[in-house]
């Protein structure tokens, strides 16, 4: 099956207009509409690579699909639909060229992860609790800040329908 | 300070033309060269990220950096030398624009993380034992065969000193 990640692309390119619309005083832990609510799950940096990705355009980074033990099980058992407490995590940095690498090649050739960029992303599944978005919880957060408007999370489930075969789920594990 | 990763960049440009050279009749636990034998470490797709990376030219992949614990603790503390113990991997798959993406955005947007590609690269620390090599011995495996060249591996400690203010590693880690 072709690897795919196409993570979370819809709600990434709102990430650019949305970080000056996310409210000052929220916090990390900050609880929101109850649907795309959720906390930042802890430790989640620590979590196993699922695959990785670069998004041209306005998005312009590179990023890593994370999973927490139970999603990682399930992409490397290739088990359909992913099972409760599957929580995926997407994390994105600005996409920088390397100067060194220009020089050594006499030309473009590497381009590495610079500054944290376009917020991090999360996919949580609760097929009782979020049955209305598919069994997925989405959610967004900018500095750390969680990301509010439900109207533009909403596109989030929207678009990962297109990928309702997989469980709405754009990324396969890459080995 | 800037982030690097230029991961592994000089043997990763042999992988292409070693697949082909590789012993057909090598075994992912093959010992070889003294300085450069090295067998894969196991569990290494389960360790921590430790930053991600995009190669063009003759490369043309996607690629994640990857730390044991000894690796993912001193990156984040910042701390150089790395100490002994420290193992870096390095991973990479080939770098394919996703169809679903660019239908939805009209154009090219989404690049994603194929087969498997370039091998698996390891720099494992060990400051008394390849002393000659700064401290660290690089091993490269391409389908599971430990790549056995040792003029081209030595190319991997020559390219890896310019970067003797870091400790000979390209990589920073991405928070």
């Amino acid at each position: 099956m072709r690897r795919i990640v196409f993570a979370l692309v819809a709600v990434a390119a709102l990430a650019g207009v949305v970080a000056s619309m996310a409210p000052a005083s929220g916090q990390a832990d900050q609880e929101a509409a109850p649907i795309f609510g959720v906390k930042i799950p802890p430790g989640y940096r620590d979590w196993r690579l699922i695959s990785v990705a670069h998004e041209e355009g306005n998005l312009n980074d590179l990023r890593a699909i994370l999973g927490n033990d139970v999603a990682i099980k399930a992409f490397r058992e290739g088990k359909l639909p992913f099972p409760d407490g599957t929580i995926i995590a997407r994390v994105a940095w600005s996409y920088d060229p390397l100067e060194e690498s220009e020089k050594a090649f006499g030309r473009r050739q590497s381009f590495v992860a610079g500054p944290p960029k376009n917020g991090v992303q999360f996919m949580v599944k609760d097929s009782a609790k979020y049955a209305s978005t598919g069994g997925w919880k989405y959610a967004q957060f900018d500095d750390g800040k969680l990301f509010t408007d439900a109207a533009k999370l909403q596109a989030c489930f929207e678009c990962h329908q297109a990928f309702k075969d997989h469980d709405y789920v754009f990324t396969n594990y890459a080995p």
